[in-house]
């Protein structure tokens, strides 16, 4: 075994060709072992194998730097920089785990501009070291990666960008930058007009990227360049388990899995509101032809896999990874007289600020935009968070962002969204398990008002979205705790109504809100500044600034008095000092 | 006269190429005299004036479809779309004016999703319409513009990207794309790796942008189109006013002028922040070969004009319109060793939020990102507001904002930044009027404390950055009024301070807060929500959601009762129901 005895590149600078070869086997059994133990990237990983050895091999890593992009292919990395048994093996890039570490990245297409601010560093400062920036196919179709590549271009000093191109991004690439690269693959590296030559770089072409003799000698040529050089490495995503070679796109992450059999172990047995989300606008889309539904390379978040990609035709689009334009194309679709929505995780929401802003809301472009994710339950991740898009969404002036509490609800507020002409609406999924719950549906929700579920006094609990059913188990547990009817209330949107709140100002005295996601710039602190002036105490429950690089969510929860007892607790200290 | 017969572009169509080459010469005329009076976008628009008429002259508007990328080049398309004799000439596209204008840009680089959006809402709806995207050079550098270039490739039908080339961003061009540009308009478009071929495109090239029979020529080819073409426009910015071709750099954006002699009116006397902060980091840079200056298209922000940028050498970076490469490339500049500096204004700021959480601040990367127009008096119009930064970089975990008061201040912040290598730090430059005080200033802000400035009771004002002297002004009025003292705080950073609202517990019964920036999600609800279960009443001051179009800063602070009297009638008013 190689493996064992690799705890830091400088193992691998004495092995030879053959001996790589093996480790690289050795590598994917242990790959496969793990992953089907934890769940993780499996594609990206297995692809890359031989990649990554053979750059710890060649370059003299952590002096030579090398930067991959987005994370969801460091898994060698880390095994080969001493991590091997690291238990949280699954996780990103982390300066704070590993000095061959630089950054914390976890979304795609910032490695060419990071690399850039490395390599640039290096000249003011005297130095010799390469610096490397590795890069998958999927995620040059982000804006960011064409701003690095275009300044690096400028830069014109030693820049190495090893492309990745495993043909693939989560589901197909889209984007006519993947037909070039295809014609590239095809023509061994030939082709008229280069992409990556006509923004600067000398260009290096290798068929052949799970060849450790290929790759080393290829990288041995352009280590000490003096100037900016890319590598396009045509490389196999899922290669040597079977399954992930078949089927790309389900094990680009897969869930723990039988690793006789490629099974999936723990299947889904309820719908979820992917799926509910999948089959609603399918059977809408048949009705109206107008009736167009975006993703940025993350269609399966409204369970727009395969099938149902095929089934929509034309009436879906993925545009591959790149939200800017994804909000500004959807826009443009609904002016241009289409019922649009664009859907994508609340993760990736931080990636389009300004086009949400400008060109949806100021322009008022009525499109959806439906927010998956948003919830401590989404990704478990500091880098890869739910809890950030109440804050960016909800603070934009003129955006109505609806929090659905359950499936039904969640309905309503989309077919009302797709059927209106007039306003930029933005949906947040709950992210619990899905339930369903048919009372109090509107038909209208242009000017949103809080629902009032249970009548009590003295204390109310505003619960939002997919936190209303712990607002419901809080009021039952104050009621069984002191035998007094709390009020119950559903806001339905993020933001504040005025003649709800003021009602409240009669009978009661304490308002607790509940929220999935920051407090800092959320909805508590829009309540809190409503009842400023007056002599209602707000109680803000959500989380605070500190989230973990991984977590548990039920932990994060209490750590973050996220629970009826302590809700109940502190409501009933408040109460005592009025 | 033809300009005073053209009140839509109907009134084009039947005009001979002569015919409208004197059009454009009084088009000329028009914008020199109406920008000398009020200030504007001098140069695209002189550069841009045949490629105009050209557009509306040709194709069939409005049901053919234009996107001006971010509105800087629009008001020869406003004169010509029945807007000539519009007070507000100079201001952004706005469907709420015509039905010209389709949607609301303030930032670059937009207009090909948006375009690609309207292409796509046509095959679907089986319209035949034209949609064009003119976007000019500088704008390319975006990544949005890749994102739509590469999807409007696959998409494959129909779209019509003319690149109005004037050789010239806001400051001088940068990344590689530019070398590309420059060879293939000295070799009349022709060149071995064509950017635009290589992502799917046809490839018309137009050398004299500025002659009316060459762009009707070439446009009416491409006219009715079924795949996507390119139309590279080479024009001359500032055409047909000596000095603004003589100084592109200072006649992007003209102040009033004279007309005659191109002399700028109301010249800057005193010392503004912008040149504050050149001064100040040129000196540091000096002494320390390791400071480096980022900016990304807008240098003179912090008063990098041409001869301060020849002054920094390698130390200063302008990497062109691409917000989010300048956040990576900044983060990673400090963490190879450099103190890195990235400034841009706050509206700017919308286009890298992920960036600035993930890269920037997680992965502690200690740059230290200067925010300058953070303010009412930023930029007076509602898609480029300098209202919004608050709410985006304050609710960043870990992120500390700091907001100083005054030059002195703001100076020790940033020198203290600049020395120190553990944080990310953001700088809020006061948007008001210089001035200095040399009291109180601080050696250290790694963990910022709120300053008291005035010792009073009862009331307590906390008044941030830039609306320091408003608080002041407000205490003062307040003692003139009720002959009692308020405390004023200057709270230095824009979050809590707990152990200083603890203390005002103490004696003060209202709190007032008095921000720059919108209110929803800002620095009071944060103050509120620390007060919230508590008996102390807070007011918070800032702007609501309702930015208009157009403002003057000090009609839409009265507006929003920011001025000393509504304030103390407010914490009257409070007082009294105590």
């Amino acid at each position: 075994m190689y493996l064992e005895k690799i705890n830091s590149p400088s193992d691998l600078k004495n092995l030879s060709t053959e001996q790589m070869t093996v480790l690289a086997r050795e590598i994917r059994e242990d790959l496969i072992y793990r992953i089907s133990q934890t769940g993780g990237h499996l594609g990206s990983n297995m692809g890359i194998v031989e990649l990554t050895i053979a750059i710890h091999h060649v370059f003299d890593t952590p002096k030579d730097k090398v930067v991959f992009d987005v994370s969801h292919q460091v898994y060698i990395h880390k095994m080969l920089t001493g991590r091997r048994e690291l238990q949280d093996f699954a996780g990103y890039a982390n300066p704070d785990e590993s000095e061959y570490d630089m950054f914390k990245t976890g979304h795609t297409s910032t490695s060419i501009s990071l690399a850039c601010g490395l390599a640039k560093a290096r000249d003011i400062l005297g130095t010799k070291e390469n610096v490397i920036a590795v890069i998958g196919d999927g995620s040059l179709d982000g804006g960011e990666s064409f701003e690095g590549l275009n300044y690096g271009g400028e830069l014109g000093t030693g820049l190495i960008v090893i492309v990745n191109d495993n043909d693939i991004s989560i589901a197909e690439n889209h984007g006519y930058l993947h037909t070039h690269l295809a014609y590239l693959r095809n023509h061994n590296g030939k082709s008229e007009n280069n992409y990556f030559k006509a923004l600067g770089y000398d260009y290096v072409f290798i068929n052949d990227g799970n060849n450790i003799a290929k790759l080393t000698e290829a990288l041995r040529k352009v280590k000490g360049t003096d100037h900016p050089v890319v590598v396009h490495v045509c490389t196999q995503k899922g290669k040597g388990f079977k399954p992930a070679e078949e089927d790309r796109e389900n094990w680009h992450w897969a869930k723990p899995f039988d690793k006789e059999t490629g099974e999936f172990k723990n299947k889904a047995v309820k719908p979820g509101y992917a799926s509910v989300t999948a089959d609603y606008l399918l059977e809408k889309m048949k009705k109206d032809s107008k009736l167009v539904v975006v993703t940025s390379a993350s269609p399966t978040c409204i369970g727009f896999n395969r099938e149902n990609r095929e089934k929509a035709g034309s009436q879906f689009v993925d545009l591959g990874i790149c939200e800017q334009n994804a909000v500004s194309f959807t826009a443009a679709l609904a002016r241009g007289g289409c019922k649009a929505v664009y859907a994508t995780n609340s993760t990736f929401i931080q990636r389009a600020y300004d086009q949400k802003e400008q060109e949806m809301c100021l322009g008022k472009c009525p499109m959806t935009l439906i927010v998956t994710h948003g919830s401590v339950y989404g990704h478990w991740n500091d880098v890869q968070s739910g809890l950030l898009d109440i804050v960016l969404l909800s603070n934009i002036p003129h955006l109505t962002y609806l929090a659905p509490t359950n499936a039904q609800e969640y309905l309503a507020m989309l077919g009302w969204s797709l059927e209106q002409n007039k306003l930029p609406i933005a949906i947040r999924v709950p992210g619990q398990a899905i339930f369903s719950n048919f009372e109090n549906l509107d038909s209208d929700y242009s000017d949103p008002r809080f629902l009032v579920k249970q009548k009590g006094k003295k204390v109310a609990v505003i619960a939002l979205g997919g936190f209303f059913s712990l607002g419901e188990e809080t009021v039952k547990l104050y009621e069984e705790t002191t035998g007094e009817k709390a009020t119950l209330i559903n806001p339905r949107f993020i933001g504040c109504d005025a003649k709800a709140l003021e009602e409240l100002k009669k009978d009661h005295s304490v308002v607790v809100t509940v929220e999935d996601g920051i407090l800092s710039g959320g909805f508590g602190e829009k309540i809190a500044a409503y009842y400023a002036n007056s002599s209602m105490r707000v109680l803000c429950y959500g989380f605070g600034p500190d989230i973990p690089v991984r977590y548990n969510p039920k932990e994060l929860m209490e750590q973050n008095r996220l629970t009826p007892s302590c809700i109940v607790e502190d409501i009933q200290s408040a109460l005592a000092v009025i």
